[in-house]
């Protein structure tokens, strides 16, 4: 296994204190519970915002924590649900009197530990609500969800609603905000390798070497199909194939187009499937509004991306473009 | 090959149409000299900083053009300096009443493109300055390198010079800044696997499944050996060996701290190698005062990372803090 690791068994741990260690007096690390969070939250004026979700993806979702974004992250393991205790405690040690907004990406495990989490925190009198994302029009229901997964689209839910709390919003507004953009969020991916996770230490599926899966999952499930590799804008033009009419989008509407790499794939590959999008969308009417050509919600070491599409009004785009901060940047 | 790839010909050229595609009224791409600059440059009252190098560095260095940082980059091909007559166009393009100072990595091509394109400019009456960057402590001449090879840490210089000219600094005084700069920075990077260079197909140098090349330069070149693989901590603390003592920096010392992925590395690994690097910089008395976890100079998909030290004065941290824009972005 070529990684950077020591004890897989501490992979997750490491890196949560790697994240911390980078971040002194913004971001604060509670071990006992996986637990990234905002130093100073949480907020008498303000609803938490609290994602889960496995780790393995990151950026997403510990270092989406940060003002404007999450106000905290309880992970599980590798590509594993956070234990229901971990939801429990984070949304106690954020509860604020106006309340709890958790976010959960549709997998069934998530959904479980979220639900339950959430009703141990209403017994003890916190105020929380779910809002679950499920942007990934590859399949309907897949190894680990019913319904559509949550994948990519995710980073537009929490831009929004957390910029949202942080102008005041009331936890019935966020629910309101964060459904209208995930209904108007789609997003598809494509692998062109396995990803290892660490405690596994060999890839957890095996790509022929002219292979991709067209549509996979974040966790390496299975997509639509195992194509032939093909060109970098056929493979584009797949992507917008499925997605666009899925929605659907159409000509007069501005969008947000993301890019996002699965891990393994470097940004100049992200930018050639920019470009081709970019370029069919206009073909069809439609206007890219905002771009985001980086690594989002990525599975481990994958070679692969994801597109997605979020067709942006005025409310939607005014909250993507408020102040924000995290710990993925640049400067 | 497993890459999001057309014919590798237009590799650059499609890379480069993306990035102005998603950045329109900030970047300007001009296809005749590989040219990424900022649409309204040059400025009257500022001078134009330039950088050129290979392509496959990405974010470095298209994604580094933007208000505080490049006013333009114009690379070569994957791995190839920008022929001379690129470096020369972007210098007149570029050309301020201030003058136009162009950073240069050290490998032997790019220095003999921007010596011989600031020659033409200058016959043309374009002012230019130019500043090589020399942070690589691996090995002291390399495969294309006399002297020491520049890496990652040529971010800081950009980021410093570029936060200077925007202050009204004139030429001198940013040759002085970013020799500054160049003159307390020091990398190491690591190697894990080869990288695929689009046009070759297949990995640059082969290493052992237990393998790795401790001291790579970016475009594969061999470091200081070829060892067996190691722990994160136990690399950690190998790169801490070779860096640390070089400047040196020393007990009292503040710094940055760069973790660089080299491309096919996630960033949940990076920040397991920021986590050892923080904690032992500590034992050294050494301070962290700015954190940089990410991709900022690649090599392309390979596995591997660097780390850079800088260490920082209040003029430093003052520039290093600067607001900036890029191409390369989360928000």
């Amino acid at each position: 296994m070529k990684k950077f690791v020591n004890d897989p068994k501490n992979y997750v741990a490491e890196m949560l204190e790697g994240v911390a260690l980078a971040n002194p007096g913004a971001l604060r690390y509670v071990p006992a519970y996986n637990l990234i969070m905002r130093a100073d939250a949480p907020y008498a004026d303000k609803v938490s915002i609290v994602q889960g979700s496995g780790s393995g993806h990151e950026p997403a979702h510990v270092m989406a924590v940060g003002k404007g974004m999450l106000d905290a992250a309880c992970p599980g393991d590798v590509f594993a649900a956070p234990p229901m205790d971990y939801v429990y405690e984070t949304a106690k040690l954020l509860n604020s009197p106006k309340g709890v907004l958790l976010l959960v990406n549709n997998y069934t495990g998530d959904r479980m530990a979220f639900d339950m989490g959430k009703e141990m925190a209403e017994a003890d009198g916190v105020r929380c609500e779910i809002l679950t994302i499920n942007d990934d029009v590859a399949v309907q229901d897949s190894l680990y969800t019913v319904g559509r997964r949550g994948v990519a689209g995710n980073f537009f839910v929490i831009k929004a609603v957390g910029a949202a709390s942080e102008q005041g919003a009331d936890l019935d507004e966020l629910l309101r905000i964060g459904r209208k953009v995930n209904d108007v969020t789609r997003t598809m991916g494509v692998a062109l390798t396995a990803c290892t996770p660490p405690a596994k230490g060999s890839p957890l599926f095996e790509l022929g070497p002219d292979e991709m899966e067209f549509g996979v999952g974040i966790h390496g499930e299975p997509g639509r199909e195992r194509r032939a590799m093909k060109a970098a804008d056929e493979i584009v033009d797949d992507l917008l194939d499925a997605v666009v009419p899925d929605l659907p989008y159409e000509s007069g509407d501005r969008v947000a187009l993301m890019i996002n790499g699965l891990g393994g794939t470097p940004v100049s590959e992200l930018y050639i499937l920019y470009r081709r999008a970019h370029q069919k969308l206009a073909e069809r009417g439609i206007t890219v509004g905002r771009s985001y050509v980086n690594e989002y919600c990525t599975s481990l070491d994958m070679a692969g991306a994801s597109l997605t599409l979020v067709r942006l009004d005025d409310e939607i785009e005014t909250l993507l473009t408020a102040p924000a901060e995290a710990a993925i940047r640049v400067f």
